[in-house]
């Protein structure tokens, strides 16, 4: 290990992240300063990587949960030679369109494993990477070919480690003893608001050792230290580390490293020209934006061993490919990113069934076929209905499980199911109650920008959950859900559609699909539109025609399309009823599809069992059912009835 | 210690639960059975209440984190002899009106001191309480009498202690020292999807002491035990404690007890009748929702011991306001329920202020003359702007202190700060960027559901945030946090509205309150209507009057006030510029307040640095200039541009 060059590596860091910040006027500095010489002996000794071959599915993952100082990323993917980090991007650092943004934006360059900025979700989604690639390696490794075999390293910071979500995803990996995850953790007691002793004296070490994690103590500044810390934490097969390197935040910036200041503003020119002083970068034009030589052709020099190590992968990889070709098809489907075909289920016109129980039928078929669709739910398995047949759960001692016992941490577990289909290879699933879909809202969002399609099963979907009361009846959360850009919600009406929607939720590669399920059962109805299972695809589909020009268009979704087909019934008008399994989706189509199910200048009558917000743009206040307000506990039909929301109500409103 | 007449307690706890669960055909009876002496010795032998006087300040406090468990309260209460909790609400468990609903609900009956369901927040809101008794104690504790000195009792299950909202809040409260707060960790190894071993294996009692927690050890179902472990708790007055108590979930059920079938299901009849049976409950109608004898007679002695206890409090306590006048009128201000007057700052036409830095002048005035306010920022003191003047940060070693440094943990500050309104006395508000109002959700909606007037401060709150870019710019949350129930947003335009939204936020008293302030200056303008500050408590006034009949009405909230009056400016029409700092309050005014703002039949139009959805009540979606997509990194002008976010695109729409 060149420590002389890694030093001229970590100066360049600093370089580079002072002149990106000052001339963006805007950045964080503090980390970046802070841990330059993890970043060089990370990105130049410890990550398996190769620039040259960015997607490479047995690289190391390395995540920067502390996504504030985007900059030490992107300095070390410009110096190892990602070419989506030119030193054009770091010079329009955090301008529009460059690919060095604020914080790391997956998809914005290679190298940049997922999204961070939020924080606690780096290290939790670095979790799901972990339990990625052991499942893979579960699968596809041979006794005489290993092909799957990397590591997860994160950097967290102290808000990293204060986070709730870190703290959930922490327990679950030492439960896991996922020995290839490692994290740094760069201790240096500055946030924000000053001294960590403000807020943050645990004893974070003995914290993680209780999480059943191996703990590692040394300091950012030592390389050999670094090293031989990996070293001892890669020899700990059975549980993940935590390597906490005690830090100075911003140093190398003369009067202002460890102090609050350095966290996030620029240093300005004269601190800037002190530090440079200080570290020997030249003064004046010639050491703006400055690359030591010795970093250059140190990262020249790596990049062909990188190069090689890839390339001896390859052959390995061919030579089991030759040797497994069931696997090696197996394996070409896990990453092509297209769903197999599933027999789904079928349901009989009159049936009485739950879509959470439809659903579970439905996703057992699919689970059939895509053999990369790994999941489960916060400790909801039986009420989410989210059980996988023929297979196991995933643990510690069968990492070929296909279920994960999420516990009871919905945030944790929405993180670490992005982390799963970020790493490449499977589709994840997650569950819970629709209700608790606030406590992991952050990780929706992420999946959403992210572009990640990770399933989401919401079930319990509305105040006919009943009994369990306000707590757990979901009134705002289809909007909520809906509000997130980029995020659809399918809420089927039946049994059918719920089949429909889990295959709907497998075609859609790019984003988050919230299915909204229902504990109650409903009766399978007769579709009037024999396409409908096309039509649905557009987002809503005609269930029933009325017997001539319609007086009314009802839209209803879910469970409210059975109390729609009800109330018009009752009516005794001429009713078009339309299921609208996704409003998002049914918007963004042309008009002239829309115009097909809800035709212009029709009166058109909404009916949600949630608040109304965004069904105004389909119907006037008056003439939505909705509820507005907390629900009741209390049986179901009592509380629907309390609260005015039946389908007399619905007639009443038809008929006006 | 009567442990003869506590075992009766606790049979009589088992019996009514088993019944009512088995009567609404719908419970968790595993808590309750399980942890049902705890439950006795608690509300028999620790707990300090009066039942009689249920609000007396100086009670202790108990939260049922496992709120699933509410039989485990309600029979507590009926049996301590609570009036809202007669037998009949117990025999209507679950039933739509019923002060026993599926979860404890605050207010639905004296003793309830908080909602619990969702879980780990109890925990987390317990700690809130902890801290507003520390506070309380320190304000008006005199060295002749000790007014305030209560303890906080919790109770939590393995569900509450995943959870990373505990986690956060055990964090902080074990960095603060609080003595007082002693959580019972009911320790049954088994949660819904069966044994613990599937998800949570680490050494919670480790994790605690390293939380800085005093924890200790012993059995559910030994009262001495339990007893010396609760004094052993209150001897350690410089840590939390927390008990761990191992147990068998659903005790007493012969077949089913230590398995998950007893967690949320009813036992069934024939359960039931061993289980009566084995307990010597008597048979057939005599023994249902029975209750030993031996019990009322425990509790009727009790309810003298309380009153007695609570007298002598009383008396102490108005020896006390004799002695320190001043001290009791402070007192009966923070009891109040209302606000202060404050001399709100006032800001000239032209200024160019940031409305977080207007927010933080309003804050400074309110809370020099609102002593009982008290909050903080979860790390972003400055970028947040919610510094206090003239007091210190509160600490273990400044009780008195009213800035709460949370830390990086948004989900437990914002639980801990229902906490701190729950207790009474107190107002508390709490703030980080409005993108991260996401991580605080779940506590915002118990805020609603509960009716505590916490005051969210939000800000950053639109893409205008800048180069932090999309996973810091809010585009959903404006919606998302209007679509919850009984939250009142508040959006200023400028400083001068600002000041006004800090005031309408203090008068607020039955539900939370987000201020969503903004990042970037904003100029203080003219306002045309005199009225202004009546007609904004309406949501909504004329901030300027078209030159006779409008050819437009514009709505904008916040910074887009700016934009739209710049844009009236710039389309040539007559426009009718509409601030509406409050959509859901505005919306819920009568028809002719709405209608004198935005004449029925005008042309609206909809400005709002955010989504469309919910505005479409308002404008067709034509006439909505928004923001309907995830942000860009980049300075603010340039993003806004980028999106098309301008005055001359909304002057364009205007001109249409």
């Amino acid at each position: 290990m060149d420590t002389k060059a890694l030093e001229k590596v970590a100066l360049s860091i600093r370089g580079l992240a002072m002149d990106a910040i000052q001339k963006a006027n805007s950045g964080h500095p503090g980390v970046v300063l802070g841990a330059a010489e993890l970043g060089a002996i990370l990105y130049g000794e410890l990550l398996r990587h190769d620039p040259s071959s960015p997607k490479w599915p047995d690289r190391d993952r390395f995540v920067l949960s502390a996504g504030h100082g985007s900059m030490f990323l992107y300095s070390l993917l410009h110096l190892s030679g990602y070419k989506g980090m030119g030193i054009d991007a770091i010079k329009s650092f955090r301008q529009v369109g460059s690919a060095a943004a604020g914080h790391p934006e997956y998809g914005a360059a290679e190298g940049i494993e997922m999204t961070t900025g939020p924080l606690g979700q780096g290290l939790a989604t670095s979790v799901g990477m972990a339990i990625a690639e052991t499942m893979l390696a579960a699968r596809f490794n041979t006794s005489n070919h290993t092909i799957v075999d990397h590591y997860t390293y994160a950097l967290a910071g102290d808000g990293c480690l204060q986070e709730g979500v870190s703290a959930e995803a922490s327990s679950l990996a030492g439960h896991l003893g996922l020995g290839k995850l490692i994290v740094f953790y760069d201790s240096n007691k500055i946030t924000i608001d000053g001294s960590t002793e403000l807020s943050f004296t645990e004893d974070a070490a003995k914290r993680y050792e209780a999480y059943g994690w191996q703990v590692l103590k040394g300091s950012m500044y030592d390389f050999d230290g670094i090293a031989k810390l990996t070293a001892q934490a890669k020899a700990e097969t059975k549980k993940p580390s935590l390597i906490i390197l005690t830090s100075i935040i911003g140093k190398g910036a003369p009067t202002k490293q460890n102090t609050a200041d350095i966290h996030g503003a620029p240093l300005g020119p004269e601190e800037i020209a002190a530090a440079k002083k200080a570290l020997g970068i030249p003064e004046g034009p010639g050491g703006e934006f400055y690359v030591a030589p010795e970093a250059q052709s140190y990262f020249k020099a790596k990049q062909d061993e990188w190069k090689k190590t890839r390339e001896k992968w390859q052959v390995n990889f061919d030579a089991w490919a030759k040797e497994n070709p069931d696997k090696k098809k197996e394996w070409d489907a896990f990453y092509s990113g297209k769903a197999a075909a599933a027999s789904l289920p079928s349901f009989a016109i009159g049936d009485k069934i739950a879509t959470r129980t439809a659903g579970n039928k439905a996703l057992a078929a699919i689970a059939n076929t895509n053999l990369n669709l790994v999941g489960g739910a916060a400790d909801l398995k039986g009420p989410n209905a989210v059980g996988l047949p023929n297979t196991t759960a995933y643990s510690a001692s069968d990492r070929g499980g296909r279920y994960l016992h999420f516990g009871i941490r919905e945030f944790g577990m929405a993180a670490i199911a992005n982390g799963i289909t970020l790493h490449g290879g499977f589709r994840s699933f997650c569950a819970t109650f629709m209700v608790f879909s606030d406590y992991l809202r952050p990780a929706l969002r992420l999946s959403a920008l992210m572009k990640q399609p990770v399933i989401y099963v919401l079930t319990h979907d509305s105040i006919y959950v009943g009994e369990d009361g306000p707590t757990h009846q979901p009134i705002e959360h289809l909007a909520a859900l809906r509000a997130i850009p980029n995020v659809r919600v399918l809420r089927p009406a039946d049994a059918e559609e719920t089949a429909e929607a889990w295959a709907m939720a497998m075609e859609r590669t790019d984003g988050p699909i919230c299915l909204a399920l229902s504990r109650q059962n409903l009766t399978v109805f007769v579709k009037d539109d024999p396409e409908w299972k096309n039509s649905i695809r557009t987002g809503a589909y005609i269930a029933k025609k009325a017997a001539g020009k319609p007086d009314a268009v009802v839209i209803a979704t879910g469970s409210e399309v059975s109390l729609a087909l009800e109330a018009a019934e009752k009516s005794g008008k001429k009713v078009q009823v339309v299921s609208m399994i996704s409003r998002e989706l049914f918007e963004s189509q042309p008009a002239a599809i829309r115009d097909a199910i809800v035709p212009p200048g029709a009166r058109v009558i909404v009916c949600e069992a949630g608040i109304s917000q965004g069904w105004e743009r389909w119907a006037k206040s008056e003439d939505i059912l909705s509820i507005d307000r907390f629900g009741e506990s209390g049986p179901a039909p009592k509380v629907a009835e309390h609260l005015g929301f039946t389908s007399a109500a619905l007639a009443a409103i038809i008929s006006r």
